[in-house]
């Protein structure tokens, strides 16, 4: 059967870059990928999968760093206007632009693997030795470009969709395909996990193109050391005053924010691991003599586990709301994202082994069973989730050389890797349907 | 002769009213003012009077604050478009925008007027409710308004030239009018003083309308209390590095501005008088997880005197350098703009007393002989280098109902206040020529 | 009358010299004046006036930065060691050491006047070129030294309640005289007005022996310029922890004060006139690797009006909290001292410029009327008082040739002055039963 | 031979444990172990050993944390009072209490030991609870405690001296114990290498009594993890003046040294590993309205490598730097301990598990081949020196019963570990005779 699959997926590679590269052109950032949502949810349901869009996909409640209502119908407009499907992108208003694909084959394990579409905010460059640019697929709209590869998770995740709708007369269990919006900032993970999303999962699987794997042909099986880390904008707001005549009358909210830039800087070190601070952006004032009655801090928080990102953050908001006390301003503290520590389970990590093992394209030398990511991914919120209900997980980094680094305006991957890529994630559900039935030990049900 | 001035003034009124409408309609912000001077300078050579432009009115050297060469050329251009003189407005290329007209009436005092050209950085209203919206005199530049009045100064001023133009057989001395540009941010003044704009004057006067005499009608004749301030801008430049993966790697300008903008304000206050220390902007960073590597600063001191600001403006320079240093970032600190302390001669506001005890325009219980700025106005520049050379100076403010505050976006001014103060500088030029003669005891000469 | 009361302080200067000596060898510290108070005490009984003590004279609960039980219990002991009368001092437990003797001689005005007791904490000179260690009067009390001058202030009180019991019968109305405890921290003032001390009095007088009047026989005689003031202890109470082994189990207290020291420093200038914060001491920490749980801030506010001084406080109170949320620690915040704005009124100052007149001590040339102290002092408070009941003040300089600045380990006075400062201040009684009859129109009652 | 040292040992137990309580009833800190070291030197050249002190053992130059002159001389007296050798204290002027002896056995390796001398800066616990209290050798020195154990160091080391000169025709090779002054504050290591005290030596052992190995019988055969270090003294001069009359003219030291302690927090986090800060001490200040001209600063740095305490401490003089430029007043920094990263080689280890396994007194479930500090030991020093040198090091824990944590007034060990630890030690001796003999390939020889 999975000869089968290596020449299915061979026979769909122009096809993918294809669809790559319109991706690519189209690119939309967290919670707008209203035209790609639209893509997936119309090929997954042309390929016979039972789909869940909208509020069944994604909880509102939970969706942290959402953009405003104008901003969100203008996204929509556009992506109508560039070929995505009317009826669709209504359904997915307000933002709630994930997708969940679900095979059903009978009796047996609930494999999931989630692909995440969302594209960075960053204009493309735009010269003749960028490929994109050359090759005329470069990204259309302004102020987004695809510098991450998730236009090739999303292929990739359709390439899978098609090979396992192929296979279906001889899977059993439950295949289940998550695409997911608003990874950058890790945003988009959580509310589909409280969707319900991964609920009976008990194989879980994610992975990304490059970053630790920058060869085509290596393979990271099992990636850990995910770090769990909060994004938050902390806005101040105070009174203007003329600064010359009546400093007095005045509350300044420049000072509140750079006295919390400093003191958050320095939160103590944790002595159970590393943990992380960032100030990035401080944007505070309107003129030379006016005392600011503005200012706007964009800050993150991480922690080597949940526990010390808890820590990090707590004091955080501690740091925060005393700059706001001693300024006298109002302190709105908005956290717009968030992410958990976590690790992939070596029992599945080998089943990624395995698969790539049976493959040509991967150089054997360059397959790693496990390795750190020190950086954070919300896939990790889906990893926990599953963990908890007694499921296994992993993530793993497929190898592409890379013309520049990720979230770089010249990044681009070799795609050659996206048909091998699909085998990869369909292989994988079937070496899950090999595994000794599990007696579900669920921690949390 | 006097008289000749009242009805050849009030001949005017609605000549000096439709200029002022034309100024307000192309407003020009400090360095800019192209059109506005090449205006003036012609009217000032079609009566007759001697004209000083470009290098001989403005030293290069002195400027503060000066926009890039591109955006002045674009200026230019404007200028000529909007229907300045492509000649005169190329000997003002860089900026030098400032122009001396001077007539000459034989042996007698020197008697110097000021009049500032430059408008504000800010939209104008576009309602109903707003006059010149109304009536259709609306500044057409995006960005720049007359908000402060100065177009009514310009047109006041050429009034002044035309006024003693007629008069020249029945003068004696020299009357030099000055029209200086970029007043906003304390730039103009003193690149016109190092250009020699103010040698040899025995009485200089200048003057607002509005601000402290917010009723048409009113008078003050002589404004002391200018506070000397200093405008700066301080740029950190550091390294950016990945917040999470190597923070070390960084140099953190943000933190060096924060760190700057909190110890500025705890400069300790001075013994001898009023300071004052403004950090009005900060923006600072590029991204949540960049250790950012640009912070950029805008900030003023102010003095009662002229000691008590350069104790504030040195004292901030160390903490600038303390807090580059502090973090390991370059600073580029560029002073943007200056101005001293200073005070009216009492000797000099009584001329201007008796000059509007004179005339019915103004209402005798609205004219103050002396009033507190409380601000700062770079005419101080002026006032104190006359007053070195052993001439006296005042400043007065001219009555005039006023719409809204100066640099408010309705900020508009009663007309009929132009003509009468026309005459009232006019006369004070007459008032001068009955002083008993001076024996220049210049401290400098 | 006033003849007799020249010749009786003559005679009593040999007396008043000797009292001073004893005065300055046992200096007694704010709250703790329990010796010089039942000395005082016992002499006003003895010249026959009513005298008022402990709680009659000063109210418990608006006493501020008051010393421990036992620290109270040690200078008590040492009192009575030292020659005060244990039934007096008894009387004064808990530092309640302020006395008020009253005069009455039927109808007519009630005059006061305020005398402050209290020494230095300050170790004096002790060689040959320091006159009170060379004569043998040097304090014999470690850590305290009359350095202020209150000891002559004290003995010119006593030489005045013995002057006027002696022209008892020529006097009408009341004389009430004051002896205050703590008036360095400015802290004796407020606790005897809110015990009354201060009720229906027409007219008050105090003083300061040199400061402003640095020379015998100088005399100002209407002191304005009192800065309102607010004394503060700060301290902060975190967690400590091991610095390098779990830095996150600490509350870092030095931190909160640290960063409570900047930001207050960085309260706004206030546009209606001078205001100051000092923060003078900071002591936190235990050790070099331990996280400090202690932290203590002494500082002050001044304003040059009440008013400022209560926006400078009142901002101070924020910042401190503030720090204290900021770092999660606990705040106990002290007021140890008080005091407002003030100024002599011009008509008792004028009372004080005849009574001066009439004496050959004082050189005419330099008997100056009015002068700014720029400096704090609570008499203020007892000013205020006085002016809301509808009466007059006036705090006079008596000068005296200074051997140090006042508060340095050298200080000394010229004791010339001390029989006729007793006599000018007598005068100004009988002056002021010579002032036209007031119609009392207290704003207060 | 080594059931002779068994017999040896046990029978020197009394007399280890008198030597033990000699030494805790006159403890002596940092550089000032004249008593202790000149007993040391005693006893080694009584039992043969060659002997070197003062600067043949200590580096003048490179002593950090050094007492005052006056300091040192005071303890030198109180020594000899105490029994100390006059003419051996002598020799050790200056505070170079460091002691070497050798016993040269003839050809075969070097093999060092290490014991630390000093006691904390600490006041013991003087209640019958405390068992040195109640038994009669609780400390006589005010302020000084052995709460660290190194009374016990000292003891074994001593014990280990005359084991060995007791074998003496039995062995080969040279043994070298060496006695270390201020292990507290990471001082005393330094000098002692740079005086050539390790040169030369193949095999090196050090250790600690209690700490991580809390019960008796409990032993750690090799330690790593020691936390690289600096300790430094940072000291701000300013001017004073009068916060409220004058206060532009002080430069305030205080806001330098709270500035400092802020952005030292603020440093950023190292990305390889984990680094601390900490300011444990700051006192600043006069009194409460003076501008204050003195601040003191306590800290440290430390870090999982000694490439990140470098990284630490060079961000931590910049930042103390930039703060005394901030606010204009001077830095002294002073460098008072330093110690480096390290880890104990697993073959010496080896030696100290089979020794303690051929002993009785040890419980073998109690024995751990690895742990890590997480703190910093100066030994780290001289196991750096011997491993570039191309030997080994390890560096033990001795099982104790203690009575309370190190350093607390009540601490104290269970006595019974003394004579056990000088047989393992003279054990570990043999131990090295039998390794094979090593091709000493020096790193940096």
């Amino acid at each position: 059967m999975t000869e089968d699959m290596e020449r299915l997926a061979a026979g769909m590679e122009k096809r993918l870059i294809e669809r790559r590269r319109d991706l690519h052109r189209c690119p939309e950032a967290a919670w707008t990928e209203f035209r790609t949502a639209s893509k997936v949810a119309a090929a997954l349901m042309a390929a016979g999968y039972e789909v869940r869009l909208g509020e069944d996909a994604v909880r509102r409640e939970s969706m942290l760093g959402v953009p405003t209502e104008e901003e969100l119908s203008a996204h929509m407009e556009r992506a109508v206007t560039q070929g995505g499907d009317p009826d669709l992108i209504e359904r997915m208003r307000g933002g709630l632009t994930g997708v969940v694909g679900e095979l059903r084959c009978g009796d047996g394990p609930v494999t999931a693997m989630r692909f995440d579409m969302d594209a960075n905010d960053l204009d493309e460059a735009r010269d003749q030795a960028h490929r994109p640019f050359r090759e005329g697929f470069a990204s259309v709209n302004p102020g987004v470009m695809h510098a991450c590869g998730h236009d090739g998770h999303v292929v990739i995740g359709l390439g899978v969709a098609e090979l396992l709708a192929g296979l279906k007369d001889r899977l059993h269990g439950t295949v289940r395909l998550i695409f997911q919006p608003g990874e950058e900032g890790v945003r988009g993970a959580g509310p589909m996990v409280d969707a319900g999303a991964l609920d009976g999962v008990d194989y879980l699987f994610g992975g990304h193109i490059g970053f630790r794997a920058p060869r085509t042909g290596q393979l990271v099986c099992g990636v850990g050391g995910f770090l769990a880390t909060t994004k938050f904008d902390a806005t101040f707001s105070g009174v203007a005053a003329h600064a010359g005549a009546a400093p007095e009358q005045g509350r300044n909210a420049l000072l509140a924010a750079a006295c919390a830039a400093l003191n958050l800087h320095a939160i103590p070190r944790h002595g159970q691991g590393a943990s992380r601070i960032s100030v990035g952006v401080l944007n505070a004032g309107q003129g030379r003599n006016v005392v600011p009655p503005n200012a706007l801090i964009k800050g993150e928080t991480r922690g080597q586990t949940t526990a010390i990102n808890d820590f990090m953050y707590g004091r955080a908001r501690e740091v925060l709301a005393g700059a706001a006390r001693m300024y006298g301003v109002d302190l709105a503290l908005a956290e717009v994202g968030r992410s958990v520590s976590g690790r992939s389970d070596p029992e599945l990590a080998a089943v990624v082994r395995r698969a790539a093992g049976a493959m040509d394209f991967f150089d054997p030398a360059g397959v790693i069973d496990a390795m750190d990511l020190r950086g954070s991914e919300d896939f990790a919120l889906m990893l926990a989730e599953v963990q908890h209900q007694g499921g296994l997980g992993t993530y793993l980094m497929l190898g592409s050389d890379l013309a520049a680094g990720h979230h770089n305006a010249r990044f681009d991957f070799d795609e050659r890797c996206l048909a091998p890529g699909a085998a990869l994630f369909a292989r994988c559900v079937l070496g899950c349907m090999e595994l000794p039935g599990r007696a579900r030990t669920a921690q949390g049900v």
